[in-house]
């Protein structure tokens, strides 16, 4: 199956809105998507899986990691979805609201069926049952990445969403660790108030602390600044670095736990350090 | 089995205060707890028991939902107070410190036997034990409803409760999803410090952004609170309605993302919006 | 097996260090780790196993609890660890990177092999793994006590430590609730930043409310603020005798839930408090 390079960045844009996607390769995000489900109605579905099918290479071209979201597997839609909207142009394609073991086998089956048996699945964890059992669904064969819907999660467990997150803080923290245990990479929530800079940045070193690679886009706006989020500042490289010359000296000399800049530094925080410079030398 | 109809504020009184317990049905609580178990002494439970079977039906009477809690199943009190704490009267039966699905069939055994078939159980969800397996336990076929109890499962983890309740958001949150995964309403924790309404108000708002249906009130003064908290505001109302008629204006031309006073807004939040709207709607 | 008695602060010296290790005797914590793990680099642990042996009876002679941290399971040197650097003088041995049962079960078979089945593990749990499994983990017959550490845990997540701790959050409280399961006592993280008491007693603070019994202390001053912090305070102390004696006087009358000092006090509250006064009263 097909796998993503970088996934800093996920930016959305309808389906039924050729002039959106056209330029979703001009966004600098690292994958896009051309979505069939929320942004598309429930009238205009053909329509979108058309656009899709026709767009996608076209947005491919640059070489941008190109996906489609199709309605869930048990809607009336996703059958049509995955015969008519998919292309080789893809990289993948996202499902939402992914919530059993056996959901994911009837997707596989449908894209395998299809003639998509290189395309892998971004799984859309954004339910109460997704989030639950999140752990296995991310390990199935057929994931290659995950996201966390926030909206459609508080809006199955008929909560209200709050700028503060609390009330996701445990499925996002759940989320994020049944990727790392599935070995796939994880994208955070959606900000829908997509002129709230500070909150996309914060969100964003937020969902970096907590593991997860990159974060969903519903803005050309937003891509930059996850772009710019999900990678190590120029200061944490520059620590990263002394604290790493500093550490191998010492242990060269016999010493495993030292002093650097007022913190006890030892292998854990070394192991950080290589990671965040191995992230910045990446081309 | 009976089930509840709104759950919003669950008031308690302990059954050996039959003054107390009179008053019940005055202070406009979705529901109303003669509690048999925490309030009364273990030198007065024979005592409480007779006041529960007596006073329940005249609280009863101008249609409050009426429960008892009961002590717990594992106590030597539990077989007496079924037998005669009980009356036809309920709405259901509260029982504490819900553990395991063993207990659960104890109980609902001890219930049929005891002639009260039609009652379902209110389960509390208060020990490391029962938060850890609350997803079984809420859905086990008996429970109606459930509701998370701080104080005592800080008690068991031998922690300390705190204002800002950072020692049970992990456990609150996974007691909410597992009452959604059940399919019954859970109600948040109790605030002892029956005179802090901003406090009350606080944690409402936090247990209603993350599933909660209501609040356990200790104090008439907090029913008012809770009724008023979960239940949504004019101002989301009104906003709610602007939102869905700009998004059904939208789908219907072919366009189901929109830009809402700044805001990108698509089914996800629609689906919220119409949640809104019914909840205030409700009778 | 051999059990703790307290365990409210548990200092770590490097195996490599033996002017620290001697001097871990007189730091007044409650155990003590001699390091042949991260703090001992890998072209030394011969030399650490070697001190650690040589010193361990020393640290002990006064009473202190002493412990060796081996390498993690699957290391190369684990074998060597559990052959060379353990004594009798032991009260038991620290096993970081504690994953599956399959692993906790090779420890204990070389631990007994080598000679040393009165020895239990603190087990390490500061993996995604680890965390995901930590219920059954700590409940393997071996472990006496666990640890959370956080800074393995947010590396092998590839994540980002914060001061504000809001990514280990999760993580953090699953470990307290299954070392409560387990029935083992459970320490709480480092604090690298070993001059910033103030986070160390907030860290400890939080740690205690979540039923933390202590933290792990990479530096003699760390150990004064947990020895303090895992004790109930003295105004604590005040406030639970006088709201035992208003509530057990209030009980003998027959009222078991009482407005003490503005909160409604009942058993749950008694039943901290009982604790606090245990607590209090140890020796």
């Amino acid at each position: 199956m097909r796998q993503f390079t970088r996934l800093r960045s996920l930016l959305f844009a309808p389906a039924v809105r050729p002039d959106f996607v056209a330029k979703l390769a001009d966004r600098g995000a690292d994958a896009v998507v051309i979505d069939c489900e929320d942004a598309t109605p429930a009238n205009a579905k053909a329509e979108g899986r058309a656009n899709a099918a026709a767009l996608a290479g076209d947005v491919a071209a640059n070489g941008t990691q190109v996906t489609v979201r199709v309605n869930a597997e048990p809607t009336k839609w996703f059958a049509d979805d995955v015969r008519d909207a998919l292309t080789g142009a893809l990289t993948a394609v996202v499902v939402p609201k992914i919530e059993t073991m056996a959901g994911l086998d009837r997707v596989a089956s449908a894209l395998d069926e299809a003639g998509h048996g290189q395309l892998g699945v971004i799984a859309g964890i954004e339910t109460a049952l997704g989030v639950a059992d999140a752990r296995v669904l991310l390990a199935h064969t057929r994931v290659v990445a995950g996201y966390f819907g926030a909206e459609d999660f508080i809006a199955d467990m008929a909560g209200v969403r709050t700028p503060g997150n609390a009330e996701v803080h445990y499925a996002r923290s759940a989320v994020a660790l049944a990727g790392r245990l599935a070995g796939v990479p994880v994208l955070d929530q959606i900000v829908a108030d997509f002129r709230d800079d500070v909150r996309f940045r914060h969100e964003a070193a937020e969902a970096r602390s907590m593991g997860y690679v990159g974060k969903l886009c519903i803005h050309p706006g937003q891509v930059p600044l996850a772009n710019d989020a999900f990678v190590p500042s120029a200061d944490e490289v520059d620590r990263a670095r002394r604290l790493l010359e500093a550490y191998d000296t010492a242990s060269a000399g016999g010493v495993a736990a030292i002093d650097f800049e007022g913190q006890m530094v030892d292998e854990p925080l070394a192991t950080q350090a290589r990671r965040i410079i191995a992230l910045a030398d990446r081309p």
